[in-house]
Formats: C-alpha cells, structure tokens, sequence
C-alpha cells in the first residue's frame, strides 16, 4: 500500500489524518506495541491503556500549555452533547448565559441552552447568512451571564475568530473549538471550557476532547445523571464507564505528531501559509469567489463559489475526477468548501489550485 | 505479523474481537474499499459510510430476526448513558419502574432511575453477593410498572438469565444485554428495549447498539435536550451529529463474522460448549471452584477461586506467563473471571484448562 492509492480528502469532518498515526493504527489493531493483544481489545483499566491515557493527557497539556487547574477530559456524543451539558450543568432558570451566534452550531448551542435558563444574544451574523464575524463594536453582553459561549470556527461558512479581545474580562468563556483546535496556539486561561468533537483536527469521530477548570466542574449542580456530571469523569480520569478507547489512542498519536511538527505555533504558520495561498487565488480569479467576508475568513474552511449552482456542480465533479474529494459545500449553503486541517498537505493545496486553473481556463 | 503474536485475552471488555475483523479493520484504515480515503477519514454524510450504516443495520436486523417496528440505532455514552436516558425519556414522577437486580449494573441503572421516579426492586441476589439469579418464584412485580428493566448477563458476577419466562406478559421490557448480546438467539419481540455497549461481543468500545420499538420511541419526553431523545436518532438514522463512525464500521464486520460462523445459533452452540467444557473442569477441580450457583452460570464470564486470595495472584500470574491475559476478576470480586465472548477461540479454553491443570498439580 503506497502512498498513490490515497487520494486529497477535502472532507469537513470525520477528516484526514496524519498518514504516520494510521500507519501506528493499524500496527495496533493487531497487536498493541508488542503486548500481544490489539488496541481495540485492550482493557480500559489495564495497564497497556492506562499508559495511552497518560501519554493522550501529558501530551495535550504540554501542547497547549494547559494549567493545572484545568481538567483534560475524553468524552463521548460529540459537541453536540456539550451543547446541552454545559448548560445542565451551569445555567440555573433564573440566571442567563449569552452566546455569539455566528452560525448554525452556535445556534445549535444556543437552542440546548434556553432549556434551561435565560439565553442571550451577544452578536449574530445571521443577517448576511454568515459570512462573517460579527465586529467587537456590535457585541452587546448581558449584564450578569453565568457564561459566554462562542464558536471559534464555522466549518459551515468558512469564518474563524482571529483574536480573542472584546470579551469582559470576567466572564468565563466556554468555547467550541471542533474545527479548530490545536490548529494554532491557544490561550486556554482565557477559558472556562474548551470543547471540541475529535473528527476534524484530532482523531476519529467518537471521543470529545473537553478541557474544563476545576471550578467549574464543582460548581456544577449535583442533581444530574451521573454521565452528565463533569465531576462523575474528572474524578474518573475519564474512565467511569469505558471511554472510547481507540479514539484516545489515535489522539496520543495525533498530538505526538503535532509536537514532531513543531507544536502549535508550527502548525499554526502551516495552517496560515495553505489558506493564504487559496484565498489569493481565490481573490484574482475570474471564475471562483470566496464566500467569508476578508477579515474572518478561516484556515481550516475555504468556501467559495462559482455564482452558478450548475458550474460548482461540474467543478465539483472535475475535482473528483482529478481525485480530490470531498469539495462538496454544506448542504445548507451550497458552493464547494476545502476543508484543509492539520493534517492536509501543503501539496494538495497545490493541487486544488492547479485544478481550479484548469476548470477556469475551460470553462473562462 | 502472525497469529502467534497475539495472546489469548480473557478481557472482560473491550474484548477480543474476530481476527479476521482485525484484519480488515487495519486495511480499510489506510484505504477503505479503493476509495483512496481511510475508514476514520471519510464523511458520515457520504456514500461509502453511508454504505456501511445500511450494510450494519440490515445484518444486524436479519442476525436477530428483529422485527420493522423495531429501530436499530448506534449511540454513544455506552450503556450507563442508557441507564438514565430510558427512565429520562419514559419514567415520570407518579410512575414505577421494576428493576431485576442481579449485580452491581442492574444496581447503578436502579440508581439513576430514582432521579425520575418510583422505582420497585422485582428482586435481588444481593444477599449472596450476586452469585445467582433470583428463581422465579421470588419475584414481585409493582402493579402498573411503566417498564421493567433487567441485565441479561452479570460481567462482574457471572451470572446469566437463561429464560426469558416469568415477566408479565404485559410488561415493557428493557434488556442491558452488554454482555451477552448476539451470543445466542434473542426473541426480540419479547422486548421493549434491548441496548449494549459495543465492547465484549460487538466491537470497540465507544458505541452502544440500542434496539428499541416504535412506540416506546414516540411515547418519549420531547422536553428533553435534542441529544437525549431517541425520536433525534431514530428521525436522523443515528446521524443526527457525526455518529462513532469506525465503530460502526467494525460492529458490521462483526455482524457479517457471524453470518459466516452461522448465525446466533451457531455462536451459542459454540458458547455453551465452551463454557460446558470450563465450568466441567472447574467442578472437578480440588483446587478451583466456580463462584456462581450451577443454574445461573454465565456462558461469557466464567468466575472462580481458589478461597486464597494469594494463591488466586499466583495463579494469575503463572497463566500470565504462559500467555493467557486478562484472568484477574473484577475489583470488587476478586478472584478469577475468565471471558470467553463470541470472539474467543475454543483452543484457549482449551489452553486455559491445561494451565490450570498444571498449577493445580504444583500447588496440589
């Protein structure tokens, strides 16, 4: 199996990996670093995945210089269930907690929320589908909010915060960072929680990374189901039921690779440099257009679009046939999106572009 | 990479799984059916997961003969979300829920039942330290439960339900089958709800495979968060957000091994001699004993002592070194527990019997 029978997977999620930690995946679906026995098929409480645990956890705090005081968790349900659980667990009925909706996973977030108590809206992009990110002028904070939520990447629409100014300097930020974290450096102080569903920048779909402060966790009501109490898995280590074993394998690998590329800062100027290079094409194309307003464009989601549903369709088509996959836009928005994590290179930014030349100067 | 790297594994979960499965888990890695994208990196919302959804619930559907008013969804959280999410969906208040309590699972999905509504104890072998299931005539029933929930098999214990008469025939019932699912032949329309964590007979942990009728779907709370109703996973063919996508994938595969081993009644014409030929062992032993009582003995879990805590660690660790892992039992049992899944090959019973054979002529 050579590298040629891969081809560029543009996917926004489950998305490519490093094609080092699949190799190390399939070695230990057979047999776990010698042990005899394959990663799936490895006790949860044995030493053999404790020791992927550890690793998975020391990795992750040294990558993002997590402090102490905050509790690196592996869950499951995805983002979607942090959606509601965060909520359950902070927002009381009298108090309200405030969210910048700046697409459909922050309105997701947002609907969970007003369950359970008052919700207010910071900021909403809504009014021009999303293109952009709402400026700090605009932001308008509830008074008291036991939260703030923000989405710091829209897979869907292709924005990202930039920066993290704007927000008072009291409140404790909850951030949804699914389709971007560990793709540049990140303040976690400036957080209560980050979350983030692992199928995009760190492993397979099934294991949410959750980095919370202690004291959130111990302020979270006492009266709920047990899996929904964040203390049940921090005094757990993440092992009050089984976790999701082989997803915690596959992000201890993920990190390691991250740190061989040279750590989030590393990655961070990759990241930059590969979008950089679309978007200017983007810009002098006489075809293609990108969808994000200039200054919230992402790294990780380039959307664009011809202006003719039929054209993206037959470009869409040209893509696949030249083997890159994946190119397909949201269902809700239309248009092509290139999702190019962490873990895509450089080369099939290359390629896109070469391919988009073609398509233009056949169809201009 | 052969067969005699691997070890025999006596895991009570995550557990061995069908080498052939293995196999293909680690190609399909790389390369998922010469789609030049692996099976972790493809999207849940294109074909070729798409495919292997279908593909999973048609096997599963024809292996347990389960009926169209049944829905065959993969979920998250592993059973202990289960746990809360039924009574959460359908125990209210005012109304009683029955519980079989056979071990320390049946007792944690009691607890978190408590949090919606009455619960009544239908029995509990609890005085004898679970080591049996409560014979019929001792069980008492509430007047109008709103369902009855019981754990077919007892991981810690060793126990196992081996009929499924003396439930009122009225009565909802909602199976923890985590531990024995697909082992046997399963009358699903005998059932409500038959949910299982992945780990032991199915696949990788991280999916629970839950079972569930129509109407009980409907009849659920639609005050809950959209994540916490099974009508979001039924509505969205459990990708209502990015469902574990390789464990899918691998439970398939599973399903298909047993296809090919002959069906569920194959499996437990292969279990139930497995187990025979251990626990046939075990009671002529002067050494060995079973711990649990003879009608109420698990064909998954075969748990014994010798009544000496440390000559149980010896023994444990000779068979260590002859290359069965996994024999220690449960923490909160002690002793030894030998699992012997679907997926467990006969030559290691049959190698397991040998070594105790060995030890008990040193120690003898």
């Amino acid at each position: 199996m050579n590298r040629s029978e891969r081809i560029f997977n543009f996917s926004a999620g489950p998305a490519i990996l490093p094609e080092p930690v699949l190799r190390e995946a399939q070695q230990a679906i057979w047999n776990l670093d010698g042990t005899g026995i394959g990663v799936l098929e490895h006790s949860h409480r044995g030493a053999a995945f404790q020791e992927i645990l550890d690793d998975a956890i020391e990795r992750c705090r040294r990558l993002a210089d997590i402090p102490p005081e905050y509790h690196i968790l592996f869950l499951q349900g995805g983002a979607s269930t942090q959606f509601f659980m965060a909520p359950m667990n902070w927002l009381k009925p009298q108090d309200t907690a405030d969210y910048l909706v700046t697409g459909s996973w922050s309105k997701k977030a947002l609907a969970e929320a007003r369950r359970f108590g008052n919700v207010h809206v910071v900021c909403s992009s809504e009014d021009r589908n999303f293109s952009y990110i709402p400026p700090r002028e605009r932001w308008q904070f509830s008074e008291r909010p036991v939260y703030v939520h923000v989405t710091s990447n829209n897979t869907i629409y292709g924005t990202q915060f930039h920066d993290w100014s704007g927000f008072p300097d009291d409140a404790v930020l909850i951030c949804d960072a699914s389709s971007d974290i560990f793709s540049r450096p990140l303040d976690v102080r400036r957080f209560g929680m980050i979350y983030a569903g692992a199928q995009k920048n760190l492993g397979p779909a099934g294991v949410t990374l959750v980095i919370v402060r202690d004291d959130l966790v111990q302020r979270g009501s006492e009266q709920l189901p047990t899996m929904l109490q964040y203390r049940t898995h921090v005094k757990a280590n993440s092992c009050y039921n089984t976790p999701p074993t082989f997803g915690v394998f596959v992000m201890a690998r993920v990190f390691r690779w991250i740190e061989q590329q040279g750590g989030l800062e590393a990655m961070a100027e990759r990241n930059r440099r590969k979008a950089a290079r679309l978007y200017e094409y983007l810009d002098q194309s006489r075809l293609f257009r990108p969808t994000a307003e200039k200054e919230s464009r992402s790294w990780m989601n380039v959307t664009f679009v011809t202006g003719d549903p039929e054209r993206d369709a037959r470009f869409i088509e040209f893509a696949r046939q030249a083997g890159l996959d994946g190119l397909k836009g949201h269902r809700s928005v239309g248009g092509m999106r290139a999702s190019i994590y962490n873990a895509f290179p450089e080369e099939g930014v290359q390629r896109l572009i070469e391919v988009m030349r073609d398509f233009e100067s056949r169809e201009g």
